[in-house]
């Protein structure tokens, strides 16, 4: 607790845009966020008081940042499983826990307890050689077990030259059918050590090149029961996994039905949309789950809701500044989240909230101002 | 401009709620405030990045303070005028300018300026002696020129001897006719050095001894002429007066019609509401406003939006971090902003709002929300 407020400490480990807005949703709270983050130029720490620096590989600067925290939480997913524990057994309360994060660490774990729990997979097998690649039927998606973020670690692979190739990299994966997916849906939850379990909205994400450019809230034209399956599936996997916190299950809809791409626990893009768009959002809610609050209320603030994200461009050209002059002037209520991040082409430097009635003039504004943000010139 | 991030860096005088709600805005903008706060333990300074130790009656350290920010801007109004104007002869740019803010921080100068401009405003004399206090007729109200705030400075005289014993204390005083009100409203604008005015929906604010306790935006029952002559108002007061950034212009509604009570200059706790329940916020109005972004949009966000302040009650009782999970189970949809101050009885250490569609039951949330954080015993 800090005494100065009476109100409680959360640790998150990783400085980027995530805690920067989990920050952001804190102050609301009474609270700071306390950031372990790898540079003072990092994204959270450009915004944060208690910043401490440190790497999420090194166990004493864990146990140091954990000291003094009610609870210790994540950016990303990158902490060792084995330090996790290690602060667990020394009782420090973090979240997701090593029990449950473990699987949105490793794809090959995730897959097979998701089989177990007789969740929605596609067909799938662990690569030993080059026949578990095969016998999938190409084209197939290979992904490394661990590590792989924003497109990076998934490859299609067309025959068996490609896949031998990947093979003799000697990284660990998993091979996954091609799905003939008719779009991609996310469904975001948050789950307490209490058990409460809240959901939001099923949402449409959309991706290109492997990373999210646009997420559509409601999912337009979702059938209910749909909607409701894929919230309910979100619901059971967290009380499953004992994930507490959020839970952002990304899903493949085809003709069949849904089933599971990826597991995160934590803040998602997918949910970014909330801080606007939602009555409370996935920020908030995260640090009300990890701290054993009640949950908050999940509805729409608006009929259409739509997020795009923001990457940077080429280099040169006119200034972020300059490009959210003309922004603001396009179109005085777009919502913009800056990240702070130096520029760097295709990397995620802000997003753009556009709410509104109707969710094709609403995410037809969307793109424009992400992309006014983006290229400018 | 912030090397690291291309954006620019604005300074807010002054550490308490406003300047740290005007952080939580400023990060969504890419940006980091720059705070100078008198303590480390302030609400701002818990929370900010970039804060400087320094009082804002120090012309050295205000001069410090100001070095590399594209703009200068306060968090209250007691910067002294002539500290205000060397800053503005070395370039500084800072808003709102001497020009403007004296008649946020002289009642006399204000009153005087707004005859001129025929605006409505009660009778009133600057006092020199009993007599002028007479003139008005009793009871009077007599105002501090400068200084007061929260019903601090302001005192109802209903007779000779209580105003002589006021006049011998020697401070500054103007007195008014004391306004046969039907209640109070506030008519938010934000100016740009460009000339652009945005304009908020005119509200209702509610007193009790002297300290705003409620905000019901719009002002429910507000006929439509009287909203737009209020906003008119306010407008013509931003440009007349040369406002750089938020005027927040107080008023009576009488059976005559509106007068003016009183002027602010900064985000304004009639304005709080806007974190929720307005397209666009009043913080990062403020911070568009003087960074001369072109305004945001002003709109609603529902048709009825409360905000509550939270005093400090009595001291002991349960704790205010019980309080909140109470209040989370009791009122899933309530937004709450806490602000990291300690409990003093009467302190303004939150605020809480509640959007809805109609506006008795959201009020009467709103109110529940904050007396159950409030007291919670």
């Amino acid at each position: 607790m800090d005494t100065r407020t009476g109100l409680p400490v959360v640790g998150m480990v990783g400085g980027g845009q995530l805690a920067r807005m989990t920050h952001q949703a804190a102050i609301s709270l009474g609270q700071s966020l306390r950031v372990l983050s790898e540079s003072p130029d990092d994204s959270a720490a450009l915004v944060a008081a208690d910043v401490r620096i440190g790497t999420h590989t090194d166990l004493a600067a864990l146990r140091e940042f954990a000291k003094g925290c009610e609870a210790v939480t994540f950016d990303h997913e990158h902490v060792p499983t084995e330090h996790i524990e290690a602060l667990e057994a020394e009782g420090v309360k973090i979240f997701p826990g090593s029990g449950a994060l473990v699987f949105a660490q490793d794809k090959g774990m995730m897959r097979e307890r998701l089989a177990a729990l007789k969740a929605p997979v596609p067909r799938w097998r662990r690569v030993n050689d080059i026949s578990d690649m095969s016998e999938i039927g190409w084209p197939v998606v290979a992904k490394a077990t661990r590590g792989g973020y924003d497109g990076r670690g998934v490859w299609v692979l067309d025959d068996e030259k490609a896949a031998a190739e990947l093979i003799a990299t000697g990284t660990p994966l998993i091979v996954e059918e091609k799905v003939a997916l008719k779009r991609e849906l996310a469904a975001l939850v948050a789950r307490s050590p209490f058990g409460q379990v809240a959901a939001y909205p099923v949402v449409e994400t959309v991706q290109k090149d492997g990373i999210c450019v646009e997420v559509l809230a409601p999912a337009p034209g979702l059938p209910e029961d749909l909607a409701v399956q894929a919230q309910q599936l979100a619901i059971d996997l967290a009380n499953a996994l004992g994930v507490v916190g959020l839970l952002a299950v990304e899903l493949f809809e085809t003709d069949e039905g849904i089933v599971v791409n990826e597991l995160a626990m934590r803040p998602h893009n997918s949910g970014h949309w909330t801080i606007e768009g939602a009555r409370t959002s996935q920020f908030e809610q995260h640090l009300r789950a990890v701290l054993d609050y009640p949950m908050g209320e999940t509805s729409l603030t608006a009929p259409a809701v739509v997020m795009a994200n923001v990457l940077g461009g080429a280099p040169g050209g006119i200034s972020i500044d300059e490009r959210l002059h003309h922004l603001f002037a396009e179109d005085p209520g777009a919502r913009v989240h800056l990240y702070g991040k130096q520029v760097r082409p295709g990397r995620k430097i802000g997003h753009v909230t556009v709410l509104g009635d109707d969710m094709t003039s609403v995410r037809a504004r969307a793109a424009r101002a992400a992309r006014w943000l983006q290229e400018g010139a």
